[in-house]
């Protein structure tokens, strides 16, 4: 809600606004602005002081007029040759009629980046702040950066796989999982992003047939799309990948690569039984396509859970995983475990995109496996989550929504009953940011679904907003 | 050379040698080992331990017997689906008669991250790590790293573009180089391999020209060919870019962007007259085609040196430097500047490889440029290296070489009258990691030039074994 203050008039404060939401893309170009009357009594203020904000932002060339059909935002740089882009403005003005663009898959990453407001944001990927506060964290930190350890690592380039201290805590951590790899077989990365981003590189060229799950994260189909690749979306069951619909493909295409998350997928929470990773192991080595599992959830997850790349051994399949979820996001650091005849192929890629990746910070994260710091973390992370998990389930059901799947891991995938595109930019008003379900699409479909973060729903405030603006109140 | 020692025979010793070449690439896939004769020669030790070794390498399946034509290393990986090094290997093949492969850009990459031996490295890129040695880096992390401090932007993912502070202060030492981009125009990213990264993707789809000055960096040709651009080489000569080759390039194949290195070119040292620079904006704007001027030497150089993006105004040219050169390869940080309009879709392509970058280090950089640190650790570097490179060209003009170019900057570009492929190979033998002159050619040609880093060929005792390696004793 706007309220006067001295420094800036209503009328600034809601072009302001505006002009914020245009700029970070939760309004994409070509959205329509609310008509004058509607956004007068959304946002509480007289329909004049709507006219002068929509004039500074006309003024400022980020909207235009359209004769009698109100304000759009402007394309403010050259289109994006990006099919999926341009698949899912088309889809979205077709079926849902549009007062406003769908919030896209740049925008909800975006929104993880610049605070809608200060209140817990159900639609990010992450654990609010307050929950990875560790004392440890410092602590590795100055243990590695005394003077002279600084500046034995900073003034070489280091090793282009990563530093091989933290390779080694990371071959003995997989050990755990039962995923057996050589520290030879352990590339760094910055983040796990940055590992999907490599091996796609490196196995697939532009025109490849990849296969991925869906629903699935917007930015792995974003990413495929902006390189060429051709996707196949598998549909994602309880118990693993739909096996029938990957035999087809692999008839019919004979795709490269097959993006999996084994262990609370995402958005679903569902984890794959012994029996389906078995019979995708099989499809693998019939059609010779090779599996990148993303265990980016693995912290939250038993040692036992069922993992590809435990039963393949790293033979055709390549384990990624990373620690912003569960340690610091801002640390970027990510990794992928390879078969040893790939493992050169994937440093050479990484090598011509970012030459090494930063040892100060590697050094960190291995001091903290090592002292069995970020085992004893993830263990109280778990816990807390089992219990915000508890709330936010009984919250949500009371709210009237119905889960589509069983409720596991970060994540819920929640059915609301009305169309959550048109809900999340409400909710956006209120200072929500929401994942509405289109966004873990190939190609964008309206959805009465919506992905929520257990950890940051589980206060009543959010599902009384939601409540009231899902029956339109 | 080989002596014996208590734990390792002279066998062990030679087939470890080999084996940790072929591991790196130095020995690439194909590569012929020198005859039994002739290795027993160079190693000085007898026929009989050279057998003993290959047929280790042999055990290892690291090389392969071909009946009376000696000993290959064998492929390891699938061949890579890389033109450019196809052509690297049939070239070769066919012109040098081959007793062992060329080093590839590959290798010296790699020759960058593993010790080839503990003397200067004159095929290297960096300064020593005692020229970078400073007080004020330590100091520039505990600044920032204080608990609360580190806490407040671990744990959430960080700004896209990069650390707000950070960006601040490069846009204003961007201003004292007349490059007038304000902080919103700037994107941090992993050094500026990952920012030309970032450009080639964002602006280019696979199959687009692009133009890249010849000579020039192999990892720039050997990125663009793995992404699958087609490259347009652009002869350098000492005053700019030919400007006729390039505008029949333009003609016939209407490329999309030109990579330009303006300020002390690599390998040649060239810097780029006003009057071509005026002209290549000119072809720019009537072909429309976008620049990238990687400006990674600029801590070298003259503030008033002639940059395109300052006559440009970054309307069509991208700006890239980083700090790798002058004060911490292994702190990966680069950045960019761009026009206003493509900054949104590099930020995104950013994000879709990483999401964000580490600020740690970020924040570290912008203290030391804040405090003027960096400035005066410049200027001293400068003034060091003007030093080394007077006593360095004077050694290698004593040797019997002549500059192909006015030495400038860190790099000298020399003619050593004899195919430096194969020098290359016998110098490593003596722990000296060459940059051979077909190492900066688009298409790979068998060349008589290398290049020189200034800082690390001012010793006699390097001269002296490349005197006496050059005349084949």
């Amino acid at each position: 809600m706007l309220t006067k203050s001295a420094s800036q008039s209503l009328t600034e404060q809601l072009s302001a606004r505006f002009s914020e939401r245009i700029r970070t893309r939760l309004l994409a170009p070509g959205a329509r602005l609310p008509s004058v009357r509607l956004c007068a009594q959304q946002q509480g203020v007289s329909p004049s002081t709507v006219v002068a904000a929509y004039d500074q932002l006309l003024a400022q060339g980020l909207v235009e007029a359209q004769k009698n059909r109100g304000f759009y935002v402007r394309e403010m740089t050259p289109p994006l040759v990006n099919s999926a882009q341009v698949a899912i403005k088309s889809i979205a003005n077709q079926v849902i009629g549009m007062t406003r663009a769908p919030i896209n898959a740049t925008a909800l990453i975006r929104g993880m980046f610049h605070a809608v407001s200060d209140k817990p944001q159900p639609g990010m990927g992450v654990f609010p702040p307050d929950w990875l506060e560790t004392t440890f964290m410092p602590a590795a930190v100055r243990k590695v950066t005394g003077a002279s350890a600084l500046k034995a690592f900073s003034l070489q380039y280091g090793e282009p796989a990563g530093d091989p201290g933290l390779r080694q805590s990371l071959s003995k951590k997989l050990a755990g999982l039962n995923v057996h790899a050589s520290p030879q077989q352990i590339v760094t990365t910055v983040g796990a992003t940055h590992a999907l981003d490599i091996v796609s590189r490196t196995l697939l060229r532009a025109g490849d047939y990849v296969m991925v799950e869906e629903p699935g994260w917007a930015i792995e189909f974003a990413r495929l799309d902006a390189l060429g690749m051709r996707i196949l979306p598998v549909p994602r069951r309880a118990d693993g990948p739909d096996l029938e619909v990957m035999a087809r493909y692999c008839e019919a295409h004979h795709p490269k690569l097959f993006v999996s998350v084994s262990v609370f997928h995402n958005p679903t929470g569902y984890c794959l039984s012994p029996g389906s990773a078995y019979r995708v192991l099989q499809l693998a080595n019939a059609h010779n396509f090779h599996i990148v599992e993303d265990d980016t959830y693995s912290h939250l997850a038993p040692d036992h859970a069922t993992r590809l790349c435990a039963l393949d051994g790293l033979q055709r399949s390549i384990y990624v995983s990373g620690f912003a979820k569960i340690l610091a996001p801002n640390w970027r650091i990510g990794f992928l475990a390879a078969p040893p005849d790939l493992v050169e192929r994937l440093t050479d890629t990484k090598l011509l995109a970012t030459l090494t990746t930063p040892a100060l910070l590697e050094k960190a994260l291995a001091w903290c496996i090592d002292q069995g710091q970020l085992r004893r973390h993830a263990q109280r992370i778990r816990t807390r989550l089992d219990v915000a998990r508890a709330r936010s389930v009984k919250l949500a059901l009371a709210a009237g929504c119905t889960f589509a799947a069983e409720p596991a891991g970060l994540f819920g995938w929640v059915d609301t009953g009305v169309d959550t595109d048109m809900l999340s930019h409400r909710m956006l008003d209120e200072g929500y940011l929401l994942a509405p379900g289109a966004l873990f699409h190939a190609n964008r479909q309206p959805s009465t679904l919506m992905r929520i973060n257990f950890a940051t729903t589980q206060d009543a405030a959010f599902w009384q907003t939601f409540g009231k603006l899902r029956s339109g109140k």
